[in-house]
């Protein structure tokens, strides 16, 4: 009997250089021109050899996890020699790893890992069948005593439930830090974080979709996700030891389910939030100067190059009008992974510090 | 603060129609020819618009999954209007799903639905970083007395430990047979199937590169993943309560390991099976008379115009010139998941029958 089928893969890429040069390469003959987009190199025209294969070489590039794709005459495509995407629901990149020191946050090391778990059930709020994703740590044990605090962590537009743990590497990052001792041992919990089934749907308002989308949301996560994770994991009781964070759209929603939620939630986090309503103290109707003593943390983060810094700055500074003072970071980088795998490492570590 | 971005999707791709007709749609303006890839519509020219949209449209398709892609000027290229995916480490296409019947085994019904489970370890015999995928039936419970029969589910050539899950739909499936009363509730275990981590990688001769995937992947198997699973899950003990099947590599694989390791798995299943060393019967040194005596169940089934096809001919004349007797199922089909999925359905009510 002969052997199963080997696919012929004549084209190697991205292939990475140990300078940390990148050379990617894509086939195309009849193309007319090819441009590579990536996080750091944008719209590189591609040289095509007499073979018909495109290819371009960056100069070295840091040690990270970077989204790149193809622009052929126009058409976005994903490296086809690469097993390692992007997903998400509107725009599936590809990614390459340039790898680094085992002290960055996101490379795994041969420490003990924690184990994801995808749960599937079907939403009244939002009349779908949908999912969320469970990290629970290194030595978790649903038969001990043992109880764990827990962190909502919550998805960007046009991602999915399981982008923070592809993408994002989050139960790497957590591996990590607890190895390390630098954070506590915690439930992580990656809910679908649309409130509303067409917001990634096209047509309609996009505003009043997004307004829909951030009410429906807090029901689905209060009422039909928190019950199904307090009832399956041995969470710890009360709101010192039950965070909320999140990126882009997951940041505003887990500033307004977090702030208005306050007796259930003591540790809030927004990474370059966005997706507010247009009018934003509308959505923070109970701050006031009694607020700060009311969180553990407010940890509010953006990076200088994102598009939404300056709508950060608006909420820093609407926060302050009322009396509250949230712990404000502002780093280098745009509106991608590569911040915000840096902003849950820094966040993490402080969660449920001081909390027996 | 202004609305997050919301992407414009202004192509409509693939469009399901009420009868069973679909349509696919790529803009592509610059592009000379795109064709269809498609499971039933193979190399079907799409024509072009003014808007430079090129675009298809099927006959009826019965109700089932699809995986596609388009051709564009010999480029092989994702819908890039569509989220739904079929991941793979050496091929990624797009799938259209058209709905049928609830009754069919992979639509989600409103049943009870299991968990997946997706674990991460440092295989000692593969040199590398893995996981394993484990799905546990709806009412499972870590804390209960209540010990489950387990299934190994191996997954194919080129594929990853998820594809059972998010291509085969396993879950779905389990989750409706069990729902029925047609299938015994069970724990399923998709580890990777890869003994040697080059396996899926260029280069090297391809039946050297086979024969150490084989022998090595029993290791992975018997001495790394099912001793984690053993620790982790309610398992029932015995080879009773113990099945082993796969798909293509991974039928060659389940045979293998199941036939030569009796001790351990009494219900063996081969769905299109290949990837064996060219002396066939050197694989299975112990098999005789006796052999049927001590399996519970041998179930190999083939695809009528599947490319494997004689080859599992082959193999039954094998099994019946050493006195051992499958089941044997050729169904219509070829090498593909809508065949695979029908065969998990089939397969899955016959195990751990008469075992208390």
């Amino acid at each position: 009997m002969s052997a199963a089928p080997v696919f012929a893969q004549s084209i190697i890429s991205p292939e990475v250089h140990p300078d940390g040069r990148v050379t990617f390469r894509l086939k195309a003959p009849e193309a007319k021109e090819v441009q590579l987009h990536c996080q750091t190199v944008k719209g590189a025209v591609m040289q095509k050899d007499d073979q018909g294969i495109w290819s371009f070489t960056t100069d070295p590039l840091e040690p990270d996890i970077y989204a790149y794709s193809f622009n052929v005459d126009g058409l976005h495509v994903i490296d086809p020699s690469n097993p390692l995407i992007k997903y998400n629901l509107r725009n599936i990149d590809s990614q390459v790893h340039v790898p680094g020191p085992k002290s960055l946050p996101w490379e795994i090391n041969d420490v003990p890992h924690g184990v994801l778990h995808q749960h599937f059930y079907k939403s009244a709020v939002a009349s779908d069948e949908r999912n969320f994703v469970v990290y629970t740590p290194p030595g978790y044990d649903p038969t001990a005593r043992k109880r764990y605090p827990v962190l909502y962590l919550l998805h960007g537009s046009s991602d999915d439930s399981t982008a923070w743990s592809s993408v994002g590497l989050a139960n790497v990052i957590l591996d990590n830090l607890i190895a390390r001792g630098q954070a506590k041992s915690m439930i992580v919990v990656m809910p679908l974080g649309y409130g509303a089934s067409d917001i990634v749907k096209s047509g309609g308002d996009p505003k009043d979709r997004w307004v829909r989308n951030l009410d429906s949301f807090g029901e689905t996560l209060l009422n039909e996700v928190m019950p199904q994770v307090d009832k399956s994991y041995k969470i710890k009781n009360g709101r010192d030891a039950c965070a909320i964070a999140g990126l882009s759209m997951g940041g505003a929603e887990s500033l307004v389910v977090g702030l208005n939620h306050l007796d259930r939630f003591a540790w809030i986090g927004g990474f370059s939030s966005g997706g507010f309503s247009t009018n934003l103290a509308s959505q923070f109707p109970t701050l006031n100067e009694k607020t700060d003593r009311q969180f553990r943390l407010l940890w509010i983060a953006c990076g200088k190059d994102d598009f939404l810094n300056r709508q950060n700055h608006d909420l820093i500074d609407l926060f302050k009008s009322k009396g509250v003072h949230p712990t404000w970071t502002e780093s280098p980088g745009e509106h991608s992974f590569i911040v915000w795998r840096r902003y849950l490492a820094a966040f993490a570590p402080l969660l449920f510090q001081g909390v027996k």
